[in-house]
């Protein structure tokens, strides 16, 4: 049956038109490669460049790497606008396409900018909505962090996540629209309707800001459960026991890293129409024309990254003296600024790993892929970002292990409650979007 | 009149021997200048490298400029054991020598390790008391955070600030003292005796941890006005108010590093002696040769940095709606890993600006160095780390304006009680050293 969102989306896919086909890096318009370096950049300078990065990570099974990586130096926004009615919190939500995404449109956040967008530093056209952003600044903000990226994939990239309340009336313009909390949850079901940009939003919205609480009733027993463990006041460890694990961890596992021309990057091979691993695996870097009447610029090219295979982020979850917890990951990844982050407890591309022996394979994978249907509580396949991303699809699972799975796990693992690990969302660079993302589309926002 | 802790510190001087030299950099041993690069190093590519740095500051009054910088990967550990007895919550404290410390001897925290001596990776003598601070781990912690040191003169420089309790005889070793924590107090008035590394671990410490307070009750007036504002239960502004505003400056004043040669660096002359800039302000790379019988190795050569003149740290204070307030900076500074952290209300070396017109002094400056005596609640002489800085104290001052004074104050400013303050103090990189060592001298740990 269709939905009145399923309606509207619908109409909203129709009404553009688009067009993405791969090219060789020899069609690309102002990219291109630099006579040193090797590296792939814009001719103005601008958006973003593809260069080398050489990476140590001292702790790890491969304790040196060589890799590209994308250098975007800009600050994106991302907001999210909410606001009270019929009895419900909804949020503004867009209809929106990027180049690289599955299904071509995809509900985007009210604001996507670039800072100088926000700031208005240049003259140009402002984001719809902008206004309500700057205006609300020191009264209806909720929700405010630098939050980073993909670290495998970005260096040192990171967006600030915002979320204001609005009492106004707002304009309605095309390709927007109110959706319910709830509304939101269910969707969050589908596989690639609700992008990444949301999800990281979502997760750092505080259960209650002055003692006005932004949750309906949890619909469920796994959400009413998630509710449970956000709500509750103490877990298996204090919040200052899981930050001394996390300061150790990040201590162990120091990330070094060191730009480098992409052309020197070792193993990795450029051919016509891409720059790929010599094994096969990771990502590679291809290129694209677009047209589009959905964007103010009708036709364009440009890098994207494209996955070598799907990935997996799984976090399992376990009831500790009736609280549910999650089992968090310390994982270190090249391109985050702390070099160490919260991860799901699993996150790889289990591709890499089908011939691998057992002691190889990353801890849970197995308990993950083989788990039998009644342990699953939530299974999707979720968008990365279609800007950067060529319609990369990963599996988001959470699943529930029982009172015989043990409480003691590996140094770089940690139980805890979803209380605690919103209470690090707040802060910026403590759970990379990975977490953030699976935490949203579970629900437990 | 000698107090027990004076004669205790004189008879620790006594004990020891140190003769420091100025040397050229040609009597460095094992140290040298790159043949390519001129970055000065070891021999054996520890300890640390200066190498030149590359720093673009949009938002800055100098958007661009070139330096040299400290490249130290390694995270060092400050560990401070404290333990209640008598009464009363004491600190255990170690006289240490520093090759640049003014006074040779300070008061410095139980453990300051090396992250090898800590993870103990390599062989080698284990730091004195390091097994307490291992076994406390998840237990008796109190305090745990990556730090960052002095943005303008290290680059991504962490150190983990650890602080633990506890409960068991503590053997004493030569050169250590338990301290009550109104003796530090009391020590903190006097110049130079308790070193930075002492203050930062301090500042970390909160004021009570699962119910028991580590506080006494405050000695004099303005004592106890700084403790009713980290017990206040709000200020001027909510918390929420305060990261908006944090995350805004931190996205809007992005500082961009790239590492260069040394020698390239612009605007700075290398001499037989000094590498120096070539306005005489900022700082200088010098050498030093130092005698001591006070560590392992009795004579040792190194490279050390200078200050040009004696900086000027200072929080002006104001009362709001009976609860005091710090004005806080948000400050960029090259070697930051996130740009920007909070920063006391005037940081600088206010030499530089004795010909500037008023429209180029930094704000504030002024206000603190005219301040009359009766609005100067703290001032003191404070040394920066030893290790690396020669003999470099600054002024460390609180002056506290009265209510004619604007709430009303420039964006990158903002007030804010010292339990805010502390609030972010809590959490890595959040606050800079000079903030959080003045938070300390001014007794608000």
């Amino acid at each position: 049956m269709m939905t009145p969102f399923d309606s509207w989306f619908q109409e909203r896919r129709d009404a553009h038109r688009f067009v993405i086909e791969r090219i060789p890096f020899d069609r690309l318009e102002q990219w291109g490669f630099d006579q040193q370096t090797g590296n792939l950049h814009h001719a103005s300078g601008r958006f973003f460049t593809i260069e080398g990065l050489s990476v140590d990570v001292e702790s790890a099974p491969v304790p040196h790497w060589e890799q590209p990586i994308i250098d975007q130096p800009d600050i994106g926004i991302l907001g999210l606008l909410i606001k009270r009615f019929d009895g419900a919190w909804h949020a503004l939500m867009q209809a929106k396409m990027e180049p690289g995404n599955l299904n071509m449109i995809q509900l985007s956040p009210t604001l996507q900018a670039t800072h100088s967008n926000y700031t208005r530093v240049h003259r140009g056209r402002a984001p719809a909505y902008l206004d309500l952003f700057l205006e609300a600044a020191r009264t209806g903000v909720v929700a405010d962090a630098l939050q980073s990226e993909q670290g495998s994939r970005f260096l040192h990239k990171r967006n600030r996540n915002i979320i204001v309340r609005t009492d106004r009336e707002v304009a309605m313009l095309p390709d927007f629209r109110w959706c319910s909390f709830p509304e939101l949850n269910r969707l969050l079901h589908r596989d690639n309707v609700v992008n990444m940009d949301t999800r990281t939003v979502l997760s750092c919205l505080p259960l209650d800001a002055e003692g006005e609480s932004f949750r309906p009733p949890p619909a469920g027993a796994f959400a009413a459960r998630l509710r449970a463990s956000q709500e509750a006041p103490r877990g298996l460890h204090t919040f200052q026991q899981l930050v001394n694990w996390f300061t150790d961890q990040r201590m162990k596992n120091r990330v070094r890293v060191h730009a480098m021309p992409l052309r020197e990057v070792r193993h990795w091979v450029r051919s016509a129409d891409a720059i790929r691993h010599e094994s096969g695996h990771h990502f590679s870097v291809i290129a694209c024309r677009i047209e589009t009447t959905s964007r103010e610029i009708a036709a364009w090219t440009q890098p994207l990254i494209a996955s070598a295979s799907r990935g997996l982020f799984a976090f399992v979850a376990r009831e500790i003296d009736g609280v549910l917890h999650l089992l968090v990951q310390a994982k270190p990844e090249a391109g985050l600024c702390h070099g160490v982050e919260l991860a799901p407890t699993v996150m790889c591309l289990p591709d890499q790993y089908a011939d691998a022996p057992p002691e190889r394979r990353p801890p849970f994978l197995d308990l993950v892929r083989l788990a039998a249907p009644e342990q699953v509580r939530y299974d999707a396949g979720q968008s990365e970002e279609g800007g950067r991303f060529f319609r990369e699809e990963n599996r988001n699972v959470v699943v529930e292990v029982g009172a015989d799975f043990p409480l003691d796990v590996p140094a770089r693992f940690v139980w805890m409650t979803v209380r605690q690990l919103k209470a690090f969302i707040r802060h910026s660079h403590q759970a990379n979007v990975q977490a953030r993302c699976l935490l949203a589309a579970m629900g437990a926002w």
